[in-house]
């Protein structure tokens, strides 16, 4: 066990920061409640963007860039969405050395600076749809920070569109909501459920919220991606009118839908363990590490070294140019050289030892289980490929039947406070709901927290409401959340 | 003649904004003197990081992210720094609801921001090299902003690397200029002169500034990228120290490096024509538009669409995945719709019209000399390939002679003065200098304006300095720059 780390089931919060330093991902920054994303964490970033970009790419999104300072007088456009923000947003007042005439805010989120750009750009139904993508960071001032999972400031994507029907923006709602869940799966090893937000947990100013929920180690539950129905609230607060084929002027139903380094905090939460960072496979940035060993100098730049180099090169080859490198830190003990790279996650040790090398052997170590297993040199290359792809779908398998084990079906509204009692956080339960928002909060207030994370959208069956008793009601997740 | 843009003969600035606003490559925003850079713009600016970001990870260089907001005091801790960006600073002064204790200025640049976390991750020389690159946005706030070349936001990369020797700092901040001119002669296809600055036109607070200058089409300089000696000043600033091998304790060596998106105006204002829009292949978010043709809506559902889908799919993949697309404005006329497309700089367009396609060919188009020719439609894709590839060389060899061709010596003062007099502006002046800054500030006044925009690094010449007459002198450029 890493003397560096506390275990996670003696205190969680504990654990995950430990991981975190000694994964070198964060530091907290010299700016109140702001982080800095240190290289080992921004590759994991790297790796996320490229999955999800490829898939905005593929869906017909294209990205583009708009103004990180809002004017304030945007934002009051749309009263529920000022009213969200209001209390998190950063001032800039002063610019070029004078008092501004009217204050900047900088975008919390840009719905309101995208729609007036959109109502610029939008005439007539042609110019529908607009499937606008952007790269950004955005600040919402946090008072109780906590690195990756509320930050003042956060690297994130906020997707943008505008239709001319309803239908289209609610189907583009739907399609990124998957979009999501399929990268989340595939290149995180997250297992999400995904479906609509209740009421209580909507994002100010849409007509509806669609959320990706996955559940942490400890069992609680971690919003991971969002994708609004902004219906034609936002067109008409900043006039995204056109005219359609039969000549009559509409307003355009829009959509927004974002994921953010959050995620990286809900890898972090799902995968390690009480060594250190584990991650999975398609995002780590160094997949293999390969770690030339001996105490003989000479040995070690005439044979190890250069058997090692060819390798990663090898390797490095088979995974698209980047992600192998050579541990040359001779300067610790093989110990502490491996225990490097398992507390930074990678998810394989490739060990060249003096007698490895006379074999033509080398000996290779998953991350996640531990399992080590001796390889002839020429053949690992193809074996390590193998191995990271077992690795992906270990951790993926892993963490779904970790949240099936810890979901469990509540009936009535005293079960579900009992599920909730008690300090250890139990899971998620599964009820039948269709409450009013005074119900969601009575709820809250019961079980000390838990709260509808959303209501699967692939799960039809409809039952008696756990609080009003009345029958048709769909499932809602509940459970406490980060 | 394209008659929504300005001839560039006639009028150079209005000519810049109309092929920009033709291509729809940026709209001015709400913001004083930010710009929104539109989908077109930004694919563009994707290919651009994309070439430098592969060659900064090929260096050895990682991507980190570091702080939006600074604390003013940090900018004053190096004295210079401070005294050179003070009047361009964003200020924010509330956050969260409440006036803040102490502001924080939105970063113009981070070398303090960074300096103060290499501080505390550098304690040995063990932990030396840093070599860390972030991609973002800066703001400086402009008086008399220009779309590209100097808006009050900007999107850029910032390299900061810190060492524990000076020669390796030094040989790191020329590796970088030297991968600058690389990269924008072979992706960007920018004909620059790189070499080193002198005294009033370095960066404030660096020991020693690098740049590269392209010539625009109207003989103009350009500014196009910087890379920075910043010898230990920000080390002391910041205490960046360390305990050398010896035992000793010395502060690092600094370097810093930065290209930004006023690399697309370069672009514009190197290849353009009174057309519009002139994309270098590489660069060019759509390399190749493939536009069926036929007022037979049947023939277009059945035979010209599918065979256009099928090209641009086989085209798309000899790209990569993207860069090739369907034009479908079947409501537009074809003249009109050949002019959207040589409006938005596409490289090549692929004609299939109801002939061609009865012939199994196609007609493909170049954008930079206009020439057509007839290609099999199965020879296609690989003729595409090609002309894309002497596209590419023909505009770099172009803005090359061009260039070559409007760079002049001269040998006195006053030759340097008759130069430059006159209402157009002539090009490159190539002269030895040996004088002082006065000398500089000087020239500037009698040309009307010309600066040293560097000292060619690969130019060995010495001779006698047009302004002291002394001997040994290096010689400079001088030119009017954006």
């Amino acid at each position: 066990m890493a003397k560096n780390i506390t275990p996670k089931e003696q205190n969680y919060s504990q654990w995950y920061q430990d991981v975190i330093r000694a994964a070198e991902l964060a530091d907290n920054a010299p700016v109140r409640g702001c982080m800095v994303v240190r290289p080992n964490a921004y590759g994991v970033w790297e790796n996320i963007q490229s999955a999800f970009d490829r898939a905005f790419k593929e869906t017909g999104h294209t990205n583009a860039y708009f103004p990180l300072l809002i004017p304030n007088s945007f934002m009051e456009r749309e009263a529920q969405h000022v009213e969200g923000f209001a209390p998190e947003l950063a001032v800039v007042t002063h610019a070029g050395g004078e008092e501004l005439e009217e204050p900047y805010v900088v975008r919390p989120t840009s719905e309101t600076i995208i729609g007036h750009m959109y109502s610029q750009w939008v005439q007539s139904w042609r110019d529908l749809p607009i499937l606008i993508n952007q790269w950004c960071s955005v600040v919402r001032w946090e008072k109780r920070p906590r690195l990756f999972l509320r930050t003042s400031e956060f690297l994130w994507q906020e997707g943008h569109t505008a239709h001319a029907t309803r239908e289209e923006a609610y189907a583009e709602t739907l399609l990124m909501l998957g979009v999501y869940e399929r990268i989340m799966q595939e290149h995180l090893a997250l297992s999400v459920i995904y479906g609509e937000k209740s009421m209580n947990e909507r994002f100010p100013g849409a007509e509806n919220t669609f959320s990706c929920e996955a559940m942490m180690s400890d069992k609680k539950a971690l919003q991971a991606g969002t994708s609004h129905f902004l219906g034609q609230n936002f067109a008409r607060a900043f006039d995204i009118s056109f005219q359609g084929k039969d000549g009559a002027t509409d307003f355009a139903w829009t959509t927004s839908w974002g994921v953010s380094t959050r995620l990286i905090g809900a890898i972090i939460m799902t995968h390690s363990d009480n060594d250190g960072l584990v991650l999975p496979p398609k995002v780590a940035p160094v997949k293999a590490a390969v770690i030339p060993i001996s105490s003989d100098e000479a040995k070690l730049a005439r044979d190890l070294e250069p058997a090692a180099k060819k390798l990663a090169g090898e390797l490095a080859a088979s995974f698209g140019g980047l992600g192998a490198e050579v541990d040359r830190n001779y300067h610790l003990r093989p110990g502490d050289r491996f225990f490097h790279h398992i507390q930074k996650g990678v998810p394989l040790r490739v060990e060249l030892g003096e007698r490895e090398f006379a074999n033509g052997h080398v000996t290779v170590v998953r991350r996640d289980t531990g399992a080590k297993e001796q390889v002839a040199i020429d053949a690992a290359p193809a074996r390590v490929s193998a191995l990271l792809g077992e690795i992906q779908e270990n951790l993926y398998r892993r963490a779904r039947e970790f949240r099936l084990e810890n979901t469990h079906d509540v009936s009535s509204l005293g079960e579900l406070k009992d599920f909730f009692k008690g300090s250890a956080t139990p899971g998620f339960a599964r009820a039948f709901f269709a409450g009013s928002s005074d119900d969601e909060k009575e709820i809250k207030d019961i079980t000390g927290g838990a709260t509808i994370r959303c209501m699967p959208q692939d799960d039809e069956a409809l039952g008696k409401c756990v609080v009003t008793g009345q029958d048709g009601a769909r499932r809602a997740i509940f459970a406490k959340a980060y």
